[in-house]
């Protein structure tokens, strides 16, 4: 095992009203401003972006006493009360977050505080128990379901946790292709440092550019090539984490009995009951092969019943996903390629990556064609790819002009799926509909599981009265519709606080019991991310 | 969904004081008797078995009104409390147990209680907690980790839970491949109910012919094809439970980040937070290929380099298995063969089911071949195949003639494999060399993961004092052995009261909290199964 600590990238500081790099931002493509009437008829223009100097904030809650015992642990430079870092840590980056980033006054921790190890994260976090300071860790600032919303809950402040110094790989065992991370390392950080030993992790969310690992475990996270190498969840091996009373660290092997999985309680705890300060994962050599196909087919079912034969025949492809025909017109799909035409049909990419490649395809392509597609050569999926982290750029530009841009997801059983994406549809359109808004409805199928799938829906609407308040409305019939469809509230965006309403209605009552039970047994005064994944239950 | 419940082959009763179909009991082949001398030296042949109608239990504890309340929920006829049913619930088939079954006198729960649905489970479970009664939940009886003593804790009474009823296939969806399987339902029934839809699960652990679909998912069991489909863990979508305090039912779609996968929580919790009623599994097609290839190695080392390229790799067999060269001296793998010949070297097993098993087998065999493997065609992996399931009969015929013989399991990473290996062997042999006895140990792998794999240790040994109390000793050191050696206390085994004092070295002070937080919650009364996985933490 060699030891390779903290030589990352400087971290590029993500735009603070807005997704990723700020040297990115584009104003929105002529072809798509040109698309949008036919789809959204006339849409009115927006009120001008506040500036980052006009945003008043309320003045820190923390008193002297608080930094000092605080910078006691962490030092005083690593502890920010500036207005700029606090608005930095204001949130995550739904679009309710982002039209939130909108107004002259806004919510913000209390301080951001930037521990330097495991040892300062649990040194905090007794401290701000023992004060009765809330905190809510902060890995990437991607969160799209409020997970990062400064709430105090019943405490008198509030800090965010950045964990951006807990970085580097820590350990790594390439005989065994085992890997401790720093929980703060970016995706794009992890790769690198992995990278120099020829080996990756191969997870690929659209929020890899700027989330971190132990944000990815944190969350449950799912990346695109999951058909290959699996969710988050089941490439974490270990896990090590500060409760406010008392240190765990989980994993001694990879195949065990010993009592239920202690490390699936972390997995998807979004901070409510310790923070992960080191994640060991599964990693491989970087495959040095690649193939890309991409598929046309008739229209959504068709295809879904395609993906459902690749993946239940497994060893398939290593990323596969079919967009409905309603995403395949605009080319969603392919960020670069939007609005330059319509397709008709419904599309699919798939990508193959490692041992057998050749063979795999040829195994799928079998099955794609038997079910009814055509195949479209490499370039629709060599655009995808290319695309592939670039869509919420574009959200940031549709919100500039005026057009209201949003996603949910779900999954369900294969056999489900149709009726769930109707109801879903259905739900969103309804919703919008009623509140005076055209709306465009795409939705896709990203990853696949072999008694099921996921649902990725994407909401283009022009929204004319407050959109904060009408989506508030539409996004609850969805989830309401979600769950008397039978799907779950969330496939990978997690439940923070937007989904926790709903978390009841899905684990049942004893189940919020459970979550509860560990809760107060690992951080009795409730101080770790109060509100979120079990809202009410817990003081 | 069809609905199919309750058609399955009358369960054939195990032996009482041994494994398995009483039918197949048979005393020990000429070969293996004429081999022992040469392992073992002189054996000491033992005092004859105990017959059943010999062993006194003491008195039930129930009282009349227990019944009377118990048989409200079940009915009288479904409350057993002759000596017959005392005793064949008194405990599980590890070795030990077995040598308890030797005694006049025994311990055994107070009644067999045998509930006909998931209300009645619950109804009982009210009815316990109600009246401090301790229950076991018991499936096909075949723990070898002390599991199923009939501890009472600090309860006045203690019951046996006997899951027999609750068979069937519940729910079945083809096109998802995703069945719901009543909790009480045997291996063999399982996959004659499914395989009427032309499915299978695939779970083959040695229990497969007794144990149950419930004791599979609450022991977290891992069957012989664990390459190609998964522990049992990996094949559960779904989970009904009745605690005293309320139902839950988890498992609403395959991916979800719904908050942490409380599945797992019930997974490996062995009947301490619940009974599991009803289980959802992952199911797929009966694959109409399969190949099989045994190999040789000229050492374990190399062997085990070899398999862990094939499961680095991915996409390979089914099953592999590679035997040390203890095991592969005297064929050990092959139960009809043993002591037939005497190989050399280190012998794997290969065995490929399902699409593209030519390709499978041509990628796999070129690895085994380049990392020094030699084909040995495919009888040796067809006797392997036949025998699978008797190695326990074969232990009760060595322990008829006098001759110690044990099972113990672990997992670890693969770089730490032949350390962990050497550490165990030793503890295992200077802990009975010490006790002045010869002894022979063995060790395969047989579930392999990319980052790692499991060991398997057989003892055989010559003892010539109170092999329990011997044995006691010996499994202690073993398991300080694992737990200071890195690995896990049990890879599929589970942890039970027998490893359940090592447990907390393996999860921390943390780790036992937050079970033990669980189960305060679940289990306010501690009636359920007291003493096992958290021994001394809860009441």
């Amino acid at each position: 095992m060699g030891q390779e600590n903290g030589s990352v990238a400087e971290r590029t500081e993500m735009r603070w009203n807005g997704w990723g790099d700020p040297a990115k931002a584009t104003s929105l493509p002529r072809s798509v401003r040109a698309l949008l009437p036919l789809l959204l008829g006339r849409i009115r223009t927006p009120a001008e972006p506040v500036e980052l100097e006009d945003v008043r904030l309320d003045a820190s809650a923390l008193r002297p006493d608080d930094l000092a015992a605080f910078a006691e642990i962490v030092g005083h430079d690593r502890i920010d009360v500036s207005d700029d870092a606090r608005i930095r840590h204001a949130g995550g980056r739904s679009t309710p977050d982002l039209l939130r980033r909108r107004r002259l006054h806004q919510e913000a921790p209390d301080a951001v505080i930037l521990p330097g190890d495991h040892e300062e994260v649990a040194g905090v976090l007794a401290a701000a128990a023992d004060r009765g300071v809330a905190v809510i860790p902060f890995g990437g600032g991607t969160s799209v379901v409020g997970a990062l919303d400064p709430e105090r809950g019943a405490h008198r402040a509030v800090v965010s946790l950045d964990m951006r110094r807990l970085t580097g790989l820590l350990r790594f065992d390439p005989v065994s292709g085992d890997a401790v991370l720093g929980a703060g390392t970016s995706g794009p950080d992890a790769e690198a440092l992995l990278g120099a030993h020829g080996y990756e992790l191969g997870h690929y969310p659209q929020s890899f550019r700027h989330a971190t690992i132990g944000g990815f475990a944190a969350a449950r996270s799912s990346g695109q090539n999951s058909a290959g190498y699996g969710r988050f969840d089941t490439m974490v091996t270990g896990i090590r984490v500060a409760t406010p009373t008392g240190d765990i660290e989980l994993g001694r092997s990879p195949g065990s009995a010993a009592g239920p999985d202690l490390i699936r309680v972390f997995l998807g705890s979004e901070g409510i009951f310790g923070v992960i300060t080191e994640v060991r994962v599964r990693v491989h050599p970087i495959p040095h092969e690649r193939m890309l196909e991409s598929w046309t087919f008739p229209d959504f079912d068709a295809g879904l019943e395609a993906l459902r034969q690749v993946v239940q025949q497994g060893g398939g492809p290593t990323v596969i996903r079919l967009s409905d025909e309603a995403e395949t017109a605009v080319s969603l799909a392919q960020v670069g390629r939007i609005g330059k035409a319509l397709s008709r049909g419904a599309g699919v990419v798939t990508v193959y990556e490692g041992a057998g490649v050749e063979e795999r395809r040829a195994r799928t392509a079998a099955l794609l064609a038997a079910a009814g597609g055509t195949s479209a050569g490499d370039s629709g999926a060599e655009d995808w790819l290319d695309g592939r982290f670039d869509g919420p750029y574009l959200r940031d530009s549709l919100l500039d002009a005026g057009v209201f841009c949003e996603t949910l997801e779900t999954a369900t059983t294969w056999s489900n799926i149709p009726t769930l994406k109707a109801a879903v549809t259905a739900a969103l359109r309804d919703g919008l509909t009623g509140a005076g808004a055209r709306s465009y409805v795409m939705c896709h199928v990203s990853h696949v599981y072999p008694t099921g799938a996921s649902l990725y829906f994407t909401v283009l609407a022009g929204i004319r009265t407050d959109p904060l308040e009408v989506w508030a409305q539409v996004k609850a019939r969805a989830n309401d519709a979600i769950i008397a469809g039978g799907g779950t509230i969330s496939h990978h965006h997690a439940v923070g606080r937007d989904h926790a309403p709903w978390l009841e209605q899905e684990i049942g009552e004893t189940g919020v019991r459970i979550l509860a039970a560990i809760k107060r047994e690992l951080d009795p005064t409730g101080i770790l991310n109060p509100g979120a994944v079990i809202s009410d239950r817990v003081r």
